[in-house]
């Protein structure tokens, strides 16, 4: 009588360089024989879909060719399948729009995606604070916000109220300094307050434009900043950009239990859509050595609990690189509250040389040197 | 040259029996005649959709009847559209499953549903300490967590590695007690670790089968843990309960600005789509009454900024209820951490008298009276 389920979504993308295949372990439910008794097993049934990420639909026929292949509503597996003539109908091929994004990415050296499992660890700070730290070292760097129902980079970056222009090139990004622009749909909404009410195709589309439309010119560095989880915003932006050749994500976390097992998911994400771990960053640590009198104070509270080892531990058990921890620094949570870098002036003495050695490790990483 | 953006989603639920009508304002470009110059209008297109939340394609003519509608692929407004066949051939009509949630939800009392803008605000340790509390109360209680890609609830209730059962009646919730039962995609994973990578409709899927086909049998509260944000999640929740009468909903935020920023959003969803705010619960605050000698040494951090005023001031500029503060109390951290109730010993002295007062202000509100 047991349900045992298993819902395995696999992303393979094979080949890296046009064709991505979208695997989806689909759980199929098999009746027993039994009063009221399902089995669900996770390998019964696979299904495939060329140049997609949409799923083939659950009323499909066993051995459909996905809705996007060139034989879909026409091949021998599509007899009498509810779906026949609207495959048969609809568009074939290769995005087009693809093309366009390779094209518009051919200007961009290195692709950074910053992630996390859990929301309110601290990622737009990073993100923002390693937009401005590689900014500083004269590299010319771009900052993408693909948050799209609760865009925070505009305020981290001191850019609110500002709006997009638009050129014969395309959307141009709101540049803080000259070399470092920035795109988010928060320079798109006429009330701070107004909620962005949109499902993922309509996220997805967004995305698509942001990568397609926007005149970043040559950039050193796009770093994207993700909202968190694993859904539609991460599934696209990986899609997207797959055939441009991503550099890798970087994982924020903090020493949090439950921040720890979301991360621990995206990295499982990570491997999952063949996306390189640059490596993992601890955020709103290393309290415990600086200042241990005050964690007496606030033991096991939401930002110190008592999860032994935190981001190193977890690193090495899912084989995935330690970048490092930045300590909880009221003046770096100044700093972003008020859209400044923490490098700037010497204020952010406790989080700026951390944030500094992670951003070098990361460097070497990648093999660029500075300029 | 400026591109001044309008993107405004307005769900618009003008029948709340059966007759759920999605209206999208959508922005359209019109090309000004300048060089490259754009201008997008909100107003310019309304475009309604009957028994969806489907939105009409990008391509569709101008008077687009909706996708779901009875005339679509059939009316003189579709004549050239690219979707055309599509439409005409698809099923049409209301969704049959939403007379199936209805008929389940017909032995529910009362639902709840908690909402954050934010991640990382306390919600799901609010939502289980609320369920915990009214299951105390001897109120019958069903905790639903509809973060499929991040469910922590599983982890609250300290129910992980728990499986969901079936029975002729449908899926069993997993009980802490008799008269407390959780349902979360936390229980059919085969790993912790994995990843749920799914795009909206997927999860749109298993939320609707979470309201068809659990079993919960007599409630008197259906508690419902929603993700942070305004997307697929909470449009479809929305939409699948409206018929069968949804009580309204609880912010849940933090004293920091940034998150206050998002609930606002968060407000301006509630009123779209025409959902009660039952009140706002300012989390991990009250810190900077009870202990300001702390508040001195963390000024500015993530957890206590110099936003003033915080919640309360928010809610009398937006005129909805404030329903009180929860301290940041170590206690209910770990509490939460470990899956225990908040009243079942006199540990978490700071945090369990607020919860208990906002949870009574909140009784009062639904006129329920303790049983």
């Amino acid at each position: 009588m047991l349900m045992n389920f298993c819902l395995d979504v696999v992303l393979d993308f094979v080949n890296k360089l046009s064709c991505l295949r979208f695997c989806v372990l689909s759980a199929n439910q098999r009746y027993m024989g039994e009063a009221g008794g399902f089995r669900v097993s996770s390998s019964e049934r696979v299904r495939e879909m060329e140049n997609g990420g949409y799923e083939v639909p659950e009323n499909a026929n066993e051995h459909c060719p996905g809705p996007q292949s060139e034989s879909a509503g026409k091949s021998d597996a599509c007899e009498g399948c509810p779906n026949q003539q609207i495959c048969a109908t609809a568009p074939k091929g290769p995005d087009p729009d693809l093309a366009a994004i390779i094209e518009r990415m051919a200007t961009v050296k290195h692709k950074i995606l910053v992630l996390s499992g859990k929301g309110g660890v601290g990622k737009s700070t990073f993100s923002a604070q390693l937009s401005f730290a590689l900014a500083a070292m004269d590299f010319q760097v771009g900052l993408l916000d693909i948050d799209i129902c609760g865009p925070s980079i505009p305020k981290m970056l001191g850019l609110e109220g500002q709006e997009i222009h638009q050129s014969n090139l395309g959307w141009s990004p709101v540049y803080v300094e000259s070399n470092l622009g920035v795109m988010s749909i928060g320079f798109m909404l006429p009330h701070p307050d107004e909620a962005v009410i949109w499902r993922g195709p309509r996220k997805n589309g967004i995305i698509k434009q942001f990568l397609k439309d926007v005149y970043w010119g040559e950039l050193d560095f796009l770093v994207v900043d993700a909202p968190p989880g694993t859904s539609d915003e991460h599934i696209s932006i990986v899609q997207f950009l797959q055939a441009t050749g991503i550099d890798g994500a970087i994982i924020v976390t903090t020493p949090q239990q439950v921040s720890l097992i979301d991360v621990r998911k995206e990295v499982s994400f990570c491997k999952k859509v063949g996306l390189q771990v640059l490596g993992v960053v601890e955020n709103m640590s290393a309290m415990r050595e600086k200042c241990p009198e005050m964690l007496n104070l606030i033991a096991f509270s939401e930002v110190f609990d008592s999860s032994a080892g935190g981001g190193v531990k977890m690193c090495m058990d899912m084989g995935v690189p330690f970048l490092g921890k930045v300590p909880l620094d009221p003046q770096l949570c100044k700093a972003a509250e008020e859209g400044r870098s923490c490098f700037d002036d010497s204020k952010c003495q406790i989080s700026a040389p951390a944030l500094k050695t992670i951003i070098e490790k990361l460097l070497s990483q990648l093999e660029v040197s500075k300029i």
